[in-house]
């Protein structure tokens, strides 16, 4: 149950079997920091190439193939004022005849936004546009996690599969816990890519992109193999598809959510009835080769049903 | 700003221009009637075929092409006792690999649950199953409807399109407007498909299905051509895209929005940057053969914005 | 087994129950006459609004609702000399950042060709292009053909579905045999949008349009229930899937080869063995709301396979 | 322009930056083999786990991120007499509804076949099958080929991206010449997973498959780089999209084909009308996580068109 802090000094821009930065125990906490999307650290410096560089992997000892690694993010923080953030709609989440004119009005370039995470705020910072000075709401989130994918590979972090990676999802805030598949030995666990808040879908490519201070802490549950990553907030479980088109998300996610509650001990035609009825989907990521689509499932009717069982 | 009842004696299986059954004037608040989506009343009798059949149409006076049609379900009350449901995931909501396992599971079938408008709840009659008795809390809904689609075409109420349809969204609840385009003379208006409550997706084919007591009011908006049906509630306005994938939803529902922040005198990249980051999507049908994907943008971040562009 | 003559002097730009413009018999062969995708005849006059106007609809004596109807497209020729064709890609055709340029080049827009029936060629008659007498060799085919669709609908011949409709598919030329599954009473055949020539997938929007003069016969299989267009050539079986995305296309299409091949006798093991190694597919219309795709069975293979059987 | 003889000892499961097993110059020909799609040799001993195992990777000397490799397929032939093939259609390329009909026809299996390099022949070898010594004629392919990807990943055998792998396209047979993007210094070429035949889409999951001998020559352009593989026939040129939904994949090979045909020369409107009117396109893999469509123009056409600038 050890605390242990771990500074980066270098980043992985692929998700795969690279050599482990730190080894942990199941039970352990851990304060790191992650670089922004484009490799600049906490003093707006750039230290490694962009493309969601990645701190990481931290060793689990005792995860295996075919374990359950649990990530709970205890803690997410931007670490420096400046943020930035795509201007423009993606040319691929808007009918095509509207891609010309997005491209007539610049394509896509950032500008800069001043995050106060004390106050909470980040504040456009672009005194050419009429919205300089919008203000929104921090809600600080990981856009790309998770650990090394199946058969040896190593994947971009552009992307994203069962093995986590650039979902994108709003959901992945401080307090979710979060469960991988464990692919390797050790589970081999990344994160990065922090916004500071973000629109579902990612629409123009980015969120509020900014460096980050995480805490996060580790568990692992032998012997439970999962397909796609799952999650738990207070008021909802969730599964996460990530694939394309969207509807292949959906059909991971509804799948995923299936199997998790007919593991729970309910059968096929009560797992599907509870759906069927009380199922919510978020959207993910819509600007990446792969999409994501969340399923969620309400604790308290899940609760309530596990109550009419019992009695 | 006459309220008129209408008690229906014959209802359509299509939205296209059939004979109009009332014709209304802008600001005119209808009550009326719909039966469920097999075709029973609220006398729990079968009245005319299944398939989400519809009450209307109403004429608008003076709604012509181009113009569009505001609809403001005002009242929506399940006005019987039985609601039915089906009970397994649809084979196109999980992966394919899924599918046989469902089929096994015994295919397509429903089950009955007991609605109770007064108390606001559900609950599940079929002393069969181990969830019999389980109690949901009722969100009333229309699952489909909308207006006479373009070119004369007769559209079936199985699925949907620019004209609204059976989009199954958990929106189009009590209280909300909606914005549908006028494509024919007097805008031809049809409503049904009543579902006392729905999870996203309606992934079990149906929601719970009820025959249904509605108030709605109807306006006007003259001269102003939208694409897309487009609604609002207390904290969103929102965007609907119709179609297959979902990608194409999402196309559809984001460059509605687009348009619809342009028309307020936003420039492409204002309407972009406030969109990434402040967007939400909602899910509607995965079930049908369109789906059904909302775009939602806070008001709480438009007035804020409009406040910033007036100061 | 009639030649029945048939001028039309209207068009429909749906699909649906219009009434008849001739009563004909199974056996009876037809000839008539299709206007371009604009409307215009063989003397390039206007004579109806554009949109691919359809010819028909033919009603069939003794074809009920479960029938399939036979249409074999005996003889299919321009019969005027100027063609058309859009001339840039169509932006969904493309990735979305081509999307831009392909607007810069000019967007969308129609050039001539010189149509020469006798000769078999189409001549570009561009003289401000480069390409200015480029010489094609003709390949006549009927764009959008089918029946009145399910459920009383009428569909706009913009879009195709299981009645077939603009369908786009090169393979639909002289000589070819295609079977509509009957919905309504009389089948209610339609026939229009002439393509001189036509790439896959109608990728810029239209094949060379031209008016043209058809024969076609018409039969009648009782009591054979199909769900999707099926056709026969010389070489070939075929079905024909249209929906979106192409994934459900092939869905369609294969599922409708695979039930053809079971009541041809064999069981599901043996069809999908043959398909497996067998099948080849087309690609239709990429460019409507609906594409389509088309799956192939040699003949040659289906006999072999036969013969085997009977040994 | 020397001959290498290469006769692996080892194999691999992922297109990545592994140590060449062989360095060869540009000009150079190579003759290896490749073991089947489940490990298995000449000699029909399992030498290396299943998945699409590759030989290689061949470094080719001075290829360099940016340039593109040219690989001529020169002889393509089966070293064994077993081949073996997947029975039933998968689920995902049937309608959902059909897929549980699948599973209780069986599920996944595979049946074999004897392979007769010499007389061209396949004969199913499945005495308790009606379809027991059915014969087809071999038209021998590689399914998976392709470089080490960009941006340091290592991509699983069993998909495809815009570096090939594992597409499974019927046109990758002797005599084709195929294009890959460079991606890491020395290219790092990888061949395997020989298919005796197959039919399009490889939709029981397999073709018919077997160990293969290889014979092919590499050649280098520096200084050009392509976004996907591309190809050249007899009688085509040809550009191969890989992703998901098909529709992507139609996206990727029609702008790849833009851009082609704008690097001979064409400009944006020439190319589209050439295209719209000339294009051919056949489907690869529908069975993977990515899928494969590949666009195809006849050589006769792009030659006339040539002769007409020339002119």
């Amino acid at each position: 149950m050890a605390v242990r802090l771990f500074k980066p000094d270098h980043y992985h821009h692929t998700l795969g079997s690279h050599p482990p930065v730190l080894t942990i125990q199941p039970g352990d906490t851990v304060i790191t920091t992650c670089v922004d999307a484009r490799g600049f650290d906490e003093h707006d410096q750039p230290v490694t190439p962009r493309g969601n560089p990645m701190t990481g992997p931290f060793f689990i000892e005792g995860a295996e193939p075919g374990d359950t690694l649990v990530i709970k993010l205890e803690h997410l923080r931007p670490n420096r004022r400046r943020g930035w953030s795509g201007v423009l709609l993606a040319p691929n989440v808007v009918e095509p005849t509207d891609a010309g004119r997005l491209a007539q009005a610049g394509g896509y370039f950032v500008w800069d936004w001043e995050v106060d995470a004390k106050a909470g705020t980040a504040r456009l910072n672009h005194p050419a546009s009429p919205l300089h000075g919008l203000v929104l709401e921090l809600e600080p989130m990981l856009g790309c996690f998770g650990v090394a994918p199946e058969g040896n590979q190593a994947i971009s972090t552009a992307t994203s599969g069962p093995h986590g990676g650039n979902m994108d999802y709003r959901g992945f805030r401080e307090g979710v816990t979060v469960y991988f598949p464990v692919f390797v030995p050790g589970a081999l666990f990344f994160l990065g890519d922090g916004h500071a808040l973000q629109g579902d879908g990612e629409i123009c490519g980015t969120g509020i992109e900014v460096s980050m201070e995480v805490r996060f802490s580790v568990d692992l549950i032998k012997g439970q193999k999962i397909e796609w990553p799952r999650g738990e907030n207070e008021e909802y479980i969730f599964t996460v598809g990530n694939a394309r088109p969207l509807d292949q998300c959906v059909q991971h996610a509804t799948s995923e959510m299936l199997r998790w509650l007919e593991q729970r001990g309910l059968d096929t035609t009560q797992a599907s009835l509870l759906m069927g009825q009380g199922v919510r989907y978020d959207l993910g990521n819509v600007f990446d080769p792969a999409y994501t689509m969340v399923c969620k499932m309400p604790k308290r009717l899940l609760e309530r049903l596990l109550g009419l069982q019992t009695s």
